[in-house]
């Protein structure tokens, strides 16, 4: 990107990538995963879930999980849970992994340095989500300033609640969106999303019946359809956001194709305005 | 502290606390522990134990809890807890406690940023404590980055284990120690005990007969006649240790007393050399 005249005339590029929690559940995935990330030159930072896991955690405490549209319904215990099983398990563990590596990984909620500021979320449609966070600020500086120490952000799916001092549960799809946009004040912003499949699939039985690419008019016609449906909608209202408040190129993927989504080749599904 | 010729000849004051499991365990005890520390004026550190909590959970899961000369066994099962526990539960709620008050703090174990690089501990007496880290090297300088920032490390008492990537359970009381002198090198360091007695006890069964000050000489007697034992011999150790190795003042007191040890006044118990 280049622009003339009083204006920033050379934009770094920033990779913000969210691995998804059928991934983490895989230890020889995640690894993969890792290694692909850790070659990459670019500057990055990795947003992660971690439900399977927390469902998991949750059961063996004798804790049921109760969800709505793909989102967790979060009371004190369940938000003991994912502290634990977010901020600790999967994160540390994640950093750790860097680390070996060879990479400078920093874990980091939204607690953290208060990276990332949201509220509880109110009453919707009747339903009490519980300790669920929607975001009201990313400290995109904050961030800058990690990267700057040649630092790896490595994010959990907690936000923090200015109001309480407590943790919010918080979609991750959500929060690596949130934290493109903000960083796109800095930086040229890839967002890639990597989860167990190859894409957005226009046929749910056929994992390599991959949508290539989606514009708001497609988006649209897949929704009525019924192709495009549950948990897909909100990754993918994430990503048309992304774009619409200044992120460069938003593509979901499979985990194993990271350098393809990263090298502009024709991996996963690229979303478009 | 004052030198002279091509020596430092203004050193600032860092407070390096501990805060035991006692009172993490106790919410409003916590709270005015934390409000306390919020009001000195020092730039601090503070690390965490949560031996009791990290007990609970595992006993929830229906993990065992195997302690040696109180030391926990740590099998792979129990570092999961611990690392969800210390790095998770623990660690993140006191970071958002401190961020409500005013403190822009930042959750830490040794995997973020290496901090804090650790061994898995070779087989002692023939006793196998599983992961169990034996620390290397503690990163003041990448501290010191943080301070720099007006953060306010928050430390989990999980060291990195550089050789496998994982994290290592590690005590509380020496990691503290480790910090202390790791930043000896940069300030005048004030490493204080927080706990849930008013000091080292003469007498286990009365609350308030504290030793007002240890010197080698009296620990010494005190070990021999069995008047200090167990739990406390590796606490005074450490803080021995952390004397010899350059930290100004080291003092073991109650939660409740810190105000009064950092201003110098003669609360719990002063070790000297």
């Amino acid at each position: 990107v280049l622009y003339f005249q009083n204006q920033k005339f050379m934009i770094s590029k920033l990779l913000v990538i969210k691995i998804g929690g059928n991934v983490l559940d895989n230890p020889e995935a995640c690894q993969r995963f890792l290694k692909t990330l850790g070659q990459l030159p670019q500057q990055k930072i990795l947003i992660h879930g971690g439900g399977k896991i927390a469902t998991q955690v949750a059961q063996k405490l004798g804790i049921a999980t109760q969800m709505i549209d793909g989102r967790r319904i979060t009371d004190q215990p369940m938000l003991d849970v994912v502290t634990m099983v977010y901020g600790g398990l999967v994160n540390k563990n994640l950093v750790g992994s860097l680390q070996l590596l060879g990479h400078n990984a920093i874990g980091l909620t939204g607690a953290d340095a208060a990276i990332i500021k949201a509220h509880k979320r109110p009453l919707k449609n009747g339903i009490d989500y519980g300790y669920v966070g929607d975001i009201d600020q990313v400290d995109g500086l904050k961030l800058n300033n990690f990267l700057a120490q040649n630092l790896l952000p490595v994010i959990a799916p907690l936000s923090f609640d200015t109001a309480s001092g407590g943790l919010l549960n918080t979609n991750a799809d959500t929060m690596a969106s949130a934290v493109a946009v903000a960083m796109a004040a800095y930086y040229d912003v890839n967002l890639i999303y990597c989860f167990e499949k190859k894409g957005v699939l226009s046929n749910p039985n056929d994992d390599d019946a991959v949508i290539a690419e989606l514009s708001p008019s497609n988006y649209a016609t897949y929704k009525e359809d019924g192709t495009i449906n549950k948990g897909m909608i909100p990754k993918l209202d994430n990503a048309f956001d992304a774009l619409q408040k200044g992120v460069t190129q938003v593509t979901i993927c499979h985990a194993d194709q990271l350098q393809e989504a990263v090298s502009g080749s024709n991996a996963g599904t690229k979303i478009r305005l």
